[in-house]
């Protein structure tokens, strides 16, 4: 059986809200049990909850975008994780992110390239959308994949609908890992 | 009378129209004067445009986003830029920049943050959109910023309407010119 | 007299010491004044230097770089600008960067590309180095802009020498507020 | 027998120098082959060169970083890949990258950020260098990732030493290959 946490910061929900879905995604894929962490509002997760990072085979990323990049509370873990980069714990895992703003854009890709920069500090191996956009002229807002991103999940805030392409991406994760 | 110089590739027509409708705002700009420098399917521009870029008081990046990032073209006119990089040449000119590309994101924000790396490298200075973002449930493809951008100016083709916002980008780039 | 504040948060006093060597540059530039404000352990800022901001001409953010990003500290001073976001209260005033970590790279250009968009969210201005790198098969550490960054100030623990550049990218700053 | 393909273009011999030498690397690991595309001066390569592309299990791309980013040459090779895009023909494949440029850092990241975006867009797989940084008081020159690069391995022309790291980012690409 192989494990996936998702660890995430949410402020209003939106966040949890993506999480859960892909976590549902994940408990549908044969062999595979997912794990939802939550990074408080502190910024803090329990001790617990670095173990199970650690038993992890995969770890996605998850946070809002506020002003450009990661809340401070998703960067407040980033940085705590700094005692497993001094061993390299978290070496060979894979990896993965997704974020939400309120608007189309809002540099979301901002943060999914930090997030990047924090896999590869872990040596960790980063697997994104694996998702063709949606870029038609009848494209609308509930076509998967509509905001056209390709390094991880993103959802606007004004998009009323689920969230998309979760179970593609996880289906991707676990190509990788070759189960 | 100062001069601001568009300087940009088109692949189909697209980024064309962007660079006509930011020239079209300057010329509505007092004592500001628009050029338009069109980058050739050869990466190349003539010897005159190069006179006049080094003339500008500011230098509007375009580009349509290939693949990720700004066309070889623009690319190729960028690495060209390298002589007036060595002499510093355009050091304090004011530098902005869009893009465009089909789906809603697309990597355009990497497209922006190279136009911006490269204005760090000629010591220019870098003026984004000065736009809020338009994020309500009820946004719809006509707002004005409607794709939230703050760094420049990004359109979607499937986004059917007019250039937006081009000429605020423009007010402000004279603002800071203190006309 | 114009004002440049420096904020900043400095988890082991290396960011301090650029911040202070900044304020010095200021200080040294006829008809301007420098402001140092720390972001404390919490993220924290006084209410008297949220003012101090909203007055000033000019505003250079430092964090350190902690695992490829500005520290969890600085992000929740920078979500706490959310309310001059939302007010545009310091759109057309002038933003620079500076970091530094441990490493030669470790990832510092992500932090200056943070501050970038920080600043365009707020519809500031960006005013890079404009400084030449040292680039010749004789450069050593305590040549000026050793690092070669053109996007902001970069310094790395293990350069033991002073900070530089600072008085170079004030004098940018300055010549552009046309003081 | 796993194929491994490094494509990449030099201006002056620097970058096809790294790539030989992270050739050697992959031809000395047990069961793989490493083929070096060289992309010529006008952004070329042979119709042979896609076909061996296509069939190889692990691309690495590697470009100088002109003017803060890949050369034109690399670019107009990223952009013919846009038919291998609009199938996904490399969906699912390992990619790395590496860089080098005249000064420390001279934004090398930026080269390296828009090789990890280009690979996501042909939903590939990223892998970085795996390799901590040297970053005590007593780093030199010649120390093993010296640079301090987590994404990508990168090199400045004022080293005059040895590619470094490269048999240690191949490993980590076979590692996830589980060969």
């Amino acid at each position: 059986m192989k494990k996936v946490s998702v660890v995430c910061h949410s402020g209003f929900g939106h966040t949890t809200n993506q999480a859960k879905a892909i976590v549902h995604g994940i408990d549908n894929i044969e062999n595979v049990t997912g794990n939802l962490i939550g990074i408080d509002q502190e910024g803090e997760i329990a001790e617990t909850d670095w173990l199970a990072l650690d038993e992890s085979d995969a770890i996605i990323f998850g946070s809002p975008t506020y002003m450009g990049m990661a809340s401070w509370q998703f960067k407040k873990f980033a940085d705590a994780t700094s005692k497993r980069w001094a061993t390299q714990t978290w070496k060979n895992k894979v990896a993965a992110g997704f974020t939400n703003s309120a608007s189309m854009n809002g540099d979301k890709h901002s943060t999914l390239h930090y997030f990047m920069a924090l896999a590869m500090q872990h040596s960790m191996l980063w697997v994104g959308t694996g998702l063709m956009p949606s870029y038609t002229k009848s494209a609308w807002r509930y076509d998967i994949n509509f905001l056209g991103s390709f390094g991880g999940l993103i959802q606007s805030w004004i998009i009323l609908g689920q969230i998309m392409g979760s179970d593609s991406l996880l289906i991707r994760v676990f190509d990788y890992q070759r189960v």
